[in-house]
């Protein structure tokens, strides 16, 4: 039987490798990489000292998959969906079938954490639905939510209040019905703008565990102008930028009981 | 200047500590510890493995502060929480100022990640409006959410999709506005039971990466007597409980985007 780790290797700081996940590591023969033809050289270069520092003996191999494009013009949108996770699917089974020797271990490595908005998982379940035979073993990581919050020295959530973890498109549209406390993932658009007028802070972080992290937080009437230029600056400079932000609305709430 | 760091130990296995933490570990004079009076010993036991296999030397001191408790009966239930609050501050007040020196680094480990349903970081905050100087550091720790997931191998959200992290309180009142998919913390009373005639997955799991953890999932109204059941049972032959669950409605949910 072959076996597929999916392993999270934290938000972009070496050291948030787990004990678990170094590990993982140790147990691969062939690492996979689904890079976007758009990847920049500096997360790869990332990924690649990832290996040499926590790899004990160099014996694997790394093999470069090709990352279909998705066709962002489509007019049938699930339908260009389904056809571009479609052909990931075909893509990653091709890799474990003809690289992959049986009895062997290959892995996928996923920054963050691979269960918060990462597709890997799908994708390997599309797999076991088309009967391509291999185990599955999941390691978690230190997700961008944890590396933001903690660098902000400040809480998810407040005293037993619930938060909500979505995406920019979503919160353009609305504030999301029932949390004070928003996590706003995959914002290509500073949707954070539509509520400058509104009573909310935000703590804002980039690159985060990176050299070039960047952290802004505040009352979002009063930085939201600062996040959108340095945003804008930093992605031009590098060619590439992940960040993402929690909004938290201000004002009195009752405490909850969270017995 | 005094130094506070708070370490995220992740949920249960030692195996979660990351490079960070364990370096974080090796720079601490004095571990606070502040126990409430029914913490089980395998936890106690669990954090002083995590001790010594992760400091390099045994030059640290713990110190064992009494976690004041909270009056559970009081009418008034925010005054009931504040006035808690404001003990445990006092508690941990005492502590900075008596047992740690000028220059020297205090630490407290927190289980899971220190920015999710814990309360040292508010307390820190209080210490710090107070005026008592110190300064503080966050280390980030694999959540027992995202040890939930990886053991079950599926992912917190659906493409694109909201998540909720919620309280078991809050979910006995109503399924959480505006999320399909809701993480439960916090649940003493099986607050999923309210749902199991709606059509609703779940994936349960306690004591999440130590030697006694249980995991379920399956349709709730299939699985969640033996949820149940089976937490009630381990509870009464531990003596206590951690655990937590994701909830998935099912049926059909469009695509959204993530551009």
């Amino acid at each position: 039987m072959r076996k597929i780790i999916v392993i999270g290797i934290g938000a972009g700081d070496p050291d948030h490798m787990t004990v678990q996940a170094v590990n993982a590591l140790n147990r691969v023969d062939v690492f996979f990489v689904l890079d976007k033809g758009t990847v920049k050289q500096e997360l790869v270069d990332l990924r690649a000292e990832i290996l040499r520092r926590f790899v004990r003996d160099g014996s694997y191999r790394v093999v470069q998959g090709v990352d279909p494009q998705r066709d962002r013009t489509a007019e049938g949108y699930v339908e260009a969906v389904d056809d571009w996770r479609r052909r990931r699917a075909d893509e990653c089974e091709r890799l474990i079938t003809d690289e992959l020797g049986d009895g062997q271990t290959g892995a996928f490595l996923v920054w963050g954490d691979p269960t918060l908005y990462d597709s890997t998982l799908a994708i390997l379940d599309d797999l076991a639905t088309r009967g391509v035979p291999f185990d599955v073993e999941v390691v978690p990581g230190i997700s961008s939510v944890s590396a933001l919050l903690a660098r902000h020295r400040t809480n998810l959530n407040r005293v037993g209040a619930p938060v909500q973890i979505t995406t920019g498109r979503r919160l353009a549209e609305e504030w999301p019905a029932g949390a004070d406390d928003v996590v706003v993932m995959l914002d290509a658009r500073n949707a954070f703008q539509h509520y400058v007028d509104e009573d909310v802070d935000i703590y804002w972080g980039a690159y985060l565990g990176m050299p070039d992290e960047i952290l802004i937080q505040g009352r979002l009437s009063q930085v939201a102008e600062r996040i959108a230029a340095e945003r804008a600056e930093a992605r031009d400079r590098k060619g590439w930028i992940m960040d993402t932000y929690l909004l938290r609305r201000t004002g009195h709430r009752e405490p909850e009981r969270d017995d």
